[in-house]
């Protein structure tokens, strides 16, 4: 592996600081025995969720529709998987400086647990103005919250402290390797169930789990086409899709706020290369699959796991008659706020 | 069996309408074998629901729960193996002329379905009152509304007529061997798990539920105790159990919208004899509840299927270190009008 990749391995957290860094085809993605492994090094901190069907929605859907439910994994959300294979793959002694991150979503609570249960110090910079539960969260799972002003600026500086201070690893939320391998592993267990399926659709937001359910794909089942969904208020996937090249998001706007962000270098590499296609839904069909959702599946999800059932709902086109995968990313809504 | 069975089995829609009929001990319940051969005869109308845990739960109720997943059965909720197994057990001649029921719940939606797939007719008595999305539902599985005026006694007249009309035989909500034998195969389902359960806590409304999983319980593990839950707005179940005699309810009111009916016959006779004690819940714990099922197991439950942990989280008496089971009823929920 080149300087690229020691770069990012090493002061990592520049990374995503300096968008500027262009990337390199030396990279090496991981190969289907790098997830299996991380497969079986995160086993004790995650569950294998279950896979779900309903002959309502594929009545509805003239598809039959296999719903791989990240939503009751721990920490609500497929993000436990990336953290927990970041986390175990840390030499020991990264381990005994602590792990760090910027974020207010899944990924700050998801690192929080693995670090926990990893029986090391997180260090989670979050915007004073983040609301109550994503504090506590964090909190009940052992993370130290630092607070920054609710700038990037503010969080990028500030996580910048905290690493020289602390010494810890900073661990992306989606655009670093073993962030990726880890998400792969979600696809894994759907291929174990052997479903033949023809088509798999996973939501895209920095494109952890989309770039990693593709890895998979693509090594064990390349016929299967795997589908980004993406809320049309947040389509940098979309438009980097059809322009070929990566165009970061800005002034993102969609109901879906767990897929606001920009996709990451290490994440678009990998999507241009092995998903077939990036599909977008609108709020009010994001909300209407996510109802139906609810209605006839009885389970809790959060708007930005409803997008690829709207987007298969959507273009029946691409899925009508066929065997379709969904991966139901997660389950953190604030019931409060549901939009029904 | 004797005269009273003849009359409840014959002309049946009497039973209800005349809540004077005494219960005599001469009545035969369903045996452990009927249960089982219930259970073989729903079998293909049916879900075997999967028993979820949360060990978040666990850790705020001090027990081992273990959670009947029945808002995950066709219909939504358990009503559907009642009404399955009383139109599977009707004769071919009585089958040609339908069923009928008055209900606006699910038991209306569970029988038309049953009947459905059973290929025979359906006749719901239902108030012209009734909220769409309940119309909806029994149209939906192929029932036939017949409307009336919203008052006891148009339902009772409406329902006499359609009878009196089709031949269709009447199949109550819960007061009712066969559907109380029908219901009674959810805790076999749960019993055939192996899980050394010390107690079983089900909520108690007409007590179809109740009484079915106490008949199991009491023939396969006679030293489990079960348990019923009941919200403290519509507490005959409680106040019949403190006063060893039936007593009706009268005004009833609580957010278990499920659990407003009245006690039945039939099923006070099993409960009365078969359950350790009826335990309730006001409508704040009942809310608390849910809350926690739908934040921590990220399920959808509706109020009435909240009472049993609201129950358990209330008596740590009765319930810390054990290892618990919990029927969660049902999951038909008003997603507009969820109380958090």
């Amino acid at each position: 592996m080149g300087a690229k990749i020691r770069f990012f391995r090493g002061i990592n957290y520049l990374w995503v600081i300096n968008r500027t860094v262009v990337m390199t085809p030396e990279i090496t993605f991981p190969s289907l025995l790098d997830i299996r492994t991380a497969h079986a090094r995160i086993q004790p901190m995650i569950h294998r969720t279950p896979i779900l069907t309903s002959s309502a929605i594929d009545r509805i859907a003239g598809c039959e529709i296999y719903f791989k439910c990240e939503n009751f994994q721990k920490v609500g959300a497929f993000k436990a998987r990336g953290a927990a294979n970041a986390v175990l793959k840390l030499s020991s002694q990264q381990q005994s400086r602590g792990v760090a991150t910027h974020s207010s979503g899944n990924h700050a609570a998801a690192l929080a647990r693995a670090a926990s249960a990893a029986g090391i110090n997180s260090y989670i910079v979050m915007p004073s103005t983040a609301p109550e539960i994503k504090k506590k969260a964090v909190e009940s799972y052992g993370g130290q919250i630092i607070f920054c002003e609710p700038t990037l600026e503010a969080r990028q500086h500030t996580l910048e402290e905290v690493v020289s201070d602390t010494g810890a690893t900073f661990i992306p939320p989606y655009d670093h390797l073993d962030v990726i391998e880890g998400q792969a592993t979600c696809a894994l267990e759907i291929w174990e169930e052997g479903l033949s399926l023809e088509a798999l659709v996973a939501p895209v937001g920095g494109g952890g789990l989309l770039g990693g359910t593709a890895l998979t794909t693509h090594s064990l089942v390349p016929t299967c086409k795997v589908y980004g969904a993406e809320p049309e208020g947040a389509d940098d996937a979309y438009r980097s899709f059809q322009a070929n090249q990566l165009i970061p998001m800005a002034n993102p706007k969609t109901i879906a706020d767990g897929l606001l962000t920009s996709l990451g270098n290490l994440n678009w590499a990998i999507i241009s290369r092995y998903v077939a296609d990036i599909l977008t839904a609108n709020d009010a069909e994001i909300i209407a699959a996510m109802r139906l959702v609810y209605e006839r599946m009885k389970i809790v999800i959060e708007p930005s796991c409803a997008v690829p059932l709207a987007v298969v709902l959507k273009y029946p086109e691409c899925f009508i008659g066929k065997k379709v995968g969904i991966i139901l990313s997660g389950g953190n809504v604030d019931l409060g706020k549901l939009p029904f």
